[in-house]
Order: C-alpha cells, then sequence, then structure tokens
C-alpha cells in the first residue's frame, strides 16, 4: 500500500521569487501569453499564476525553435536570471529551453493579450473562459478575492461567526415577486433572497455571525447595475444600543479593507489604476434630507417621496462629494412601506424606520438596519401588513423564545468591486454573470 | 450631517477577557443560559459569543430580585471578578446589577440548557433556531467555520485565488436525474451541482483555484449520509504531473487544518470531546484491490464490481485502520464508466480513471482527479457517451484555446466535520439541513 505524506514537489519557482535568484538558472512554469517578434529577438510573455514575467527570446542563447511555443500554451520554461539595470525589474530573463505540456487547438477568436480587451460586453462575456485570461479582466478577480478575504479578516477579528446558510428556503425574505421558484420534490420552494431569516436565528446563537455566499433574485430589470445572482457579504450581530452602531462597524470595516488592500493586493491596484477613496469619515444624511438637498441643489421636483430615483442617488453623491469630499454616504431613515416588515420603526416616528443605505460613487452597495426583536411588536407589524403570520412560525420562533436587540446589513460584492474601480457596469466585477438574458456561460 | 468615524464602543468586556480583571468591576453582556437555584445562593449562567460564563447570584451582593432573569432573556450584567482558587477558571463572577434589554414571550418547548438536547431528530431540526443555543449544538458550526477558515489559509498560503462561481447554470456537470430544475425567466436552467466547469475554466485563468460554497443534488436518497444541499470545498489546480499531486495537496491540506483547529479551537474540541486524527501519512489503495480485499477480509462475495456498497466503505475504512491506524484512505483508479466524462483515463488502462475517493472513518468525503485538457481527447469521450457535443459549447471553449494538465477535488464540508465529532449523521453538522423531507426552517 501506497502511504501519502503531504508531499508538495515544486519543481519551479514562483514569479514573485524570481529577484531572488539573479545570476542563476531558474525553471518557471506558466501559459504563453504573447510573443512578440522584434528585430533579431523577441518577447515571450510567460503568465503565471498572478502576474506576467516577461522572458527574452533570442538565437544567441535560446535551444529551440521559436515556432514551437504558441500563445496559449502551457509550458516550462528554463531561463537565466540576468542583472539588467535597464529592466524596471532589475534583471532579464533569457529562455534557454521550453517544455510545452499542452497546445491550443485552434487561435484565439479574440485578442485577448493586449492592454484590453477590446471587444463587445456581449463578446467579453460569451468568450469569458477566455476574455478572463487577459491580465487586467483578471486582476479585477484577484482584487475580488481581496475584498472578501479583508472583509473576513475583520469580522472575524470582531468576533463575528462564519457561518453557512441554506439557499433553498421555505419563504422569501424580501417578500414581492423577485423569487425563483423551484420544485421541490412535489413541493414548492424557492431560491434565498438574502440569508436574512437565518442570519437573524443565528444572532440568538452566536450574537455576531456572517456570511459570503450567493443570493438570488429574479428582477426583471436589465440595468448595468443588477444581477439576478451576486456574493452577498451579510452580518448581523446582537446587543446594538442603536442601528447607527452597524453604520459605524461597516465604516470600521470599510476603513480596514482599504489599508488592507493597499497592503495585500498593491499589485492589482497599481495594474487597474485604483486611487482607494477615503473612508476617515462617511457622512450621514436622512432620507428626507438628501431627497430635499437633491430637489434643491439641481431644482428637480421630487416626484417618489418614498424612495430614490437611481439618478438621484447619482446625484446626491456628487453634491456629498462637493461638499464632504467623501465617495461614500449613508442615507437614514427610509419610509417604513419600502421597507421589509422586519424593519424596525423609529418610536418617535413610526413612518420611518431604524434603516440605512450605503451609496458609493452613486450606486447603492448596502442595506442595512434594525430588526424588530420584540415577538409582539413584530407579529402585530406583520398582521398590520396582511401577512399570514403562520406561514412565519419558525422565523418568528426566535422572537418567542429571546432575541437581543438587533441588526445587520448586506453589501453587494460586485457592486462595491465595480465602484471601486470607477466603472459602472456589474457585469465587468462577475465572473460569470446572470443575467435576465444570460445564463451561459 | 453626522460624520461616522468607525467608533465602536465596547461597553463589556468579553468572556475571554474576564480573567484580566480580577478584584475589579466589569460589565459583560449574555443571553441567560440556565438558573441553577441552590440554597441560599443561585449560579446564572450567561451565553456569550463563544463561551458559557457562570456567574453568582445571591442577595449578600446582589442588589436585584432573581425572579427579574428568565432563561433566555438578554440581559447586561455588572459583576465583581472575585478570585477564587476551588473554581477552575481561579475566579468567581459575583452579579451586582442586571439590565434585562429583552425577554422571551414563552417559555420554550424543548429543554435546551442541559449537556445536549434530548430530543428526537425531527424535534431537534423542527426547532433548529433555538435547540442551536444549546452550548454543544452550536459548538458544531463554531468548529466549522475553523474548519472553512484553516482550509482557506491552506489553499491561500498556496497560492489558490479563491472565486464565486454561479449557481444557477445551463447544464450539470455530473449529469443525471439528480438536478434542480428552474425556469428562468422562461428558459430552463438548474441548480449547480458542483462548481467543476467553473473551477476548470478557472484553471486558465489563475492556474490554481478555490471555492468555498453551497451546491445542490436532487437526490432521491433518505440516509444519515445525504444532503440535498450542501457546502463544497473546491479546489483546482493546474501543471499537476500526476493525480497524485492532487492527493498530496489534499493530505498536507488535512494536516495543516488539524494543526490549526488545536491551536485556534481547542475550546470546541474540548467541549465536544474531538480527539484529532493522525494524518501524518495517508494510505491509498486502488479501487480494484480495495474490492478484493474487502472481499477477502470479511468474507463477502463481490456483487457491484464498478462501485462500493455504502457498507464496503465502512469495511474498507476499518481493514485500513486496523492495518495502518489511519482513519483515513484514499482509494484510488475508479472504473471509467462511473466517472463523469471530464475524467482522465489512465493510459495503460482505458477502463479506470486517473481519480481518487477519500474515506474518512467510513464515509466518502472527497472525490477527485485528473480531468481531460486536450480538446480532442474530451470531445471524443463525449461522443463515445453519446453526449450532445454542442450542448457543451462554452465549456469546451477553454480546451479548444489551451489548458494546462490539471485535476482537482471536492469535499463534502458537513460530511467531513460529522466525522471529525465521530458521528454519522450529516444533519448534525448542518446549520439548516436540505432533505427529501425537509426544507424548513
Amino acid at each position: 500500500m501506497k502511504m501519502l505524506q503531504g508531499n508538495i514537489v515544486n519543481k519551479t519557482i514562483e514569479a514573485e521569487e524570481i529577484e531572488n535568484y539573479i545570476g542563476q538558472k531558474i525553471k518557471i512554469h506558466g501559459s504563453i501569453y504573447k510573443i512578440r517578434k522584434m528585430s533579431g529577438f523577441a518577447f515571450v510573455l510567460l503568465r503565471t499564476k498572478r502576474k506576467i514575467v516577461q522572458c527574452v527570446y533570442n538565437e544567441e542563447f535560446s535551444q529551440f525553435d521559436l515556432n514551437l511555443l504558441k500563445e496559449e500554451s502551457s509550458v516550462y520554461v528554463t531561463a537565466n536570471v540576468v542583472k539588467e539595470e535597464r529592466s524596471k525589474t532589475g534583471w532579464e530573463l533569457r529562455i534557454l529551453e521550453a517544455k510545452v505540456l499542452s497546445m491550443p487547438q485552434e487561435e484565439l477568436p479574440i485578442v485577448i493579450n493586449n492592454k484590453i480587451v477590446d471587444t463587445s460586453m456581449e463578446n467579453l462575456l460569451d468568450f469569458r473562459p477566455i476574455t478572463l485570461r487577459n491580465e487586467k479582466e483578471r486582476a479585477i478577480f484577484k482584487l475580488q478575492e481581496g475584498i472578501c478575504n479583508g472583509f473576513r479578516t475583520f469580522l472575524l477579528g470582531q468576533k463575528f461567526t462564519e457561518i453557512h446558510t441554506p439557499k433553498i428556503v421555505y419563504a422569501g425574505a424580501e417578500g414581492g415577486a423577485n423569487i425563483f421558484k423551484l420544485d421541490y420534490f412535489g413541493k414548492e420552494a424557492y431560491l434565498a433572497q438574502s440569508p436574512q431569516f437565518y442570519k437573524q436565528m443565528m444572532v440568538g446563537v452566536f450574537e455576531r455571525v456572517f456570511e459570503i455566499a450567493p443570493v438570488f433574485r429574479a428582477e426583471k430589470h436589465d440595468t448595468s447595475r443588477h444581477l439576478n445572482e451576486y456574493t452577498s457579504v451579510d452580518f448581523e450581530m446582537g446587543y446594538i444600543e442603536s442601528f447607527e452602531d452597524i453604520m459605524e462597524m461597516e465604516t470600521k470595516m470599510l476603513q480596514f479593507i482599504m489599508d488592507y488592500l493597499q497592503e495585500t493586493y498593491s499589485y492589482e491596484l497599481e495594474l487597474l489604476k485604483v486611487a482607494l477613496p477615503d473612508v476617515a469619515e462617511i457622512p450621514s444624511i436622512k432620507f428626507k434630507e438628501a431627497k430635499e438637498l437633491i430637489s434643491k441643489e439641481y431644482k428637480r421636483e421630487i416626484k417618489d417621496f418614498d424612495d430614490f430615483e437611481p439618478e438621484e442617488e447619482k446625484l446626491l453623491s456628487k453634491i456629498i462629494e462637493k461638499n464632504t469630499g467623501s465617495h461614500f454616504v449613508f442615507v437614514t431613515h427610509y419610509p417604513s412601506k419600502k421597507r421589509p416588515f422586519y424593519a424596525k420603526e423609529d418610536r418617535n416616528n413610526q413612518e420611518e424606520t431604524l434603516s440605512f443605505d450605503l451609496l458609493f460613487r452613486g450606486l447603492e452597495i448596502t442595506t442595512g438596519g434594525q430588526r424588530i426583536h420584540d415577538y409582539n411588536e413584530q407579529v402585530e407589524k406583520m398582521k398590520k401588513r396582511q401577512m399570514t403570520v403562520e406561514l412565519f412560525e419558525s422565523y418568528l420562533m426566535m422572537h418567542k423564545y429571546g432575541m437581543p436587540p438587533h441588526g445587520g446589513l448586506g453589501l453587494g460584492l460586485e457592486r462595491f468591486t465595480i465602484k471601486l474601480l470607477n466603472q459602472d457596469n456589474v457585469r465587468l466585477a462577475t465572473l460569470f454573470p446572470r443575467d435576465i438574458h444570460r445564463v451561459t456561460p
């Protein structure tokens, strides 16, 4: 019987280690990203796990025919690391030998190895398995890894417990028609619009919990900011004294993430030319006041007193940036009728909820607030909304048997990412986006 | 306009900090887990984020009526930390004052504050929002957090990139009837049985990727080891020389996780009486040889030459433990006809695949293997299986335009957790399990 001992043999070095081998011969592996023929020599760009490495091919030292290499073939390369002060890296990689592991079957239908993939959004997404191989396209998702990691590290540090809640559910948390239905062994079930019910239940267990997982919205909107499946960063915390405790926690989380990205993902930040926003202070304004401010500043008539138009969110962000310099703004006290049945109302004004959204560069990236923790208060509000209380028996169990005051938020990972990049279409920050027209690849 | 600066004010201390306050007055908060009345005094057990803290109520120093406290109410407590050498902790917490934040509406229908929740599996799951409040029940999921964290930390350290792939998909990776169907805006779509297609595509992008996310199986099995939704730990890596590279990586991952849990989750390990298995070496045996070994050792007739019966997995684990001491065993070279269309076959024997399962204490917790990376080889195998190649156009794109040799695995988080606990029913390691009969809570 064979015994495995966890022996990981690295026969090649990582791109990040090359600088330690100046004057030596190394082995490295990767995919041929680009071959740039010059007069008398060629640059061969190797795509490694995180970085593109430039190698030099020259018949003087390269002991093979350059025509054996093809873009998108996988290779092992033997090379000399030669000191070269004119190079940005301080070294030059001279290929001696190359061993081809695999070859593409056909030439790529789209050019993916220029600075950007210069094609339509449709092509970019239709050919996702290969367009993601572009240096900048993939850097977006390396950065997104960093964002998740940063959030997670921060929340664990604040003693939140990471949980996994079901995505097949018996009732929607957000209500409404925007829910995917499923045949579950003859019963009707749904895809979770958010982990709301479950993260609240888990506050009764761990006090502070978070989850980073997919959520599903059957919204028919066909806009640059809607996805039908996205990754939600959700946290929920007990023993709050005010819903502002949640906003303070999010502010601190954002401060942490900016430092974390700067420290750990500077390579991607530079490649994508991301200037991280200042989050030392985030202004907060009441919904009503925000409405009036926008109306006054831009001489717009207020048409909808209960919600923002998307255009208004953009205008508000502009005003706030002009007045305070902040790219973020909290909007609080949303009207009760626009918030879900579990939102806690302001004791002084039942028409308003102790809730907030966070806007980032004109886009809502977070919705949060304090929840009702008292059983009678919750049941009453459901009845007022003509909901069938019996259907929510297992949700209301936590209220019935005791819950601390609590609240939380959900942050859309793709929306946060795209705004960090200072771009608009959330599809660009989604590996394989799902929208009303798209379920492939 | 108000400005938020990320001010997190902790008015209370954490349970883990109490020992630093001997001789001082502290504030702490939590839920009343249990009130144990003795003669002349009472123990009040407080459930905090991770630990249960024992406080002492005595009219001599407690300035309130004990009847004001109720199990499962949320409270702020002021207490003196008094040195007490007879106590395991070295201190005693004397309650001076208590401020009740919230009260349960009704008494609990199930006793949750004994050593174990002594009830049927059905009740345990029907009342999940409250049975999870039991000290040991919840510890399982704190430990599970540690398992995820350990896996993630290890994989990031090995330069894997964490990804998020869609759960609404256009085709199943595993094939067969065990797939949930969905109406996606008038089109038919499915719930992902695994991130297989996407993690392979992402090997073409980042070389090494992983995902920890839900997967969905519409299996009608009603057993202790099946869930219809579970959390899958998936990784996939390029530039492998053999499928054993994947097994070595998993072995090293398991070695890492055991050390990590011992270091970081010893509180839960002790509470749950978990003895971590030795993973210095994991034996590996070929499927055929394993079949023969079981047959010989237990004088069983081999009925199914292509797959294990669940009973055989248990017997194999027993034999391996007896012979080597290992609680884990890799089984390799599964018959081709029982493995998916993307499994790479052994060059020397096309009937066998370069694949493996990992059994842990009698239960299969991992399936993995090398995948086909060559376009023609993949198309040919699909044709041989009478698959409609055109339906897989976007999957085959990566093969067509170049892929390195690669492979990976999926590990069932709940199965791994339950076996670590040396128990049998995966439902016990799932916060809110989904099985053929259960979609609530």
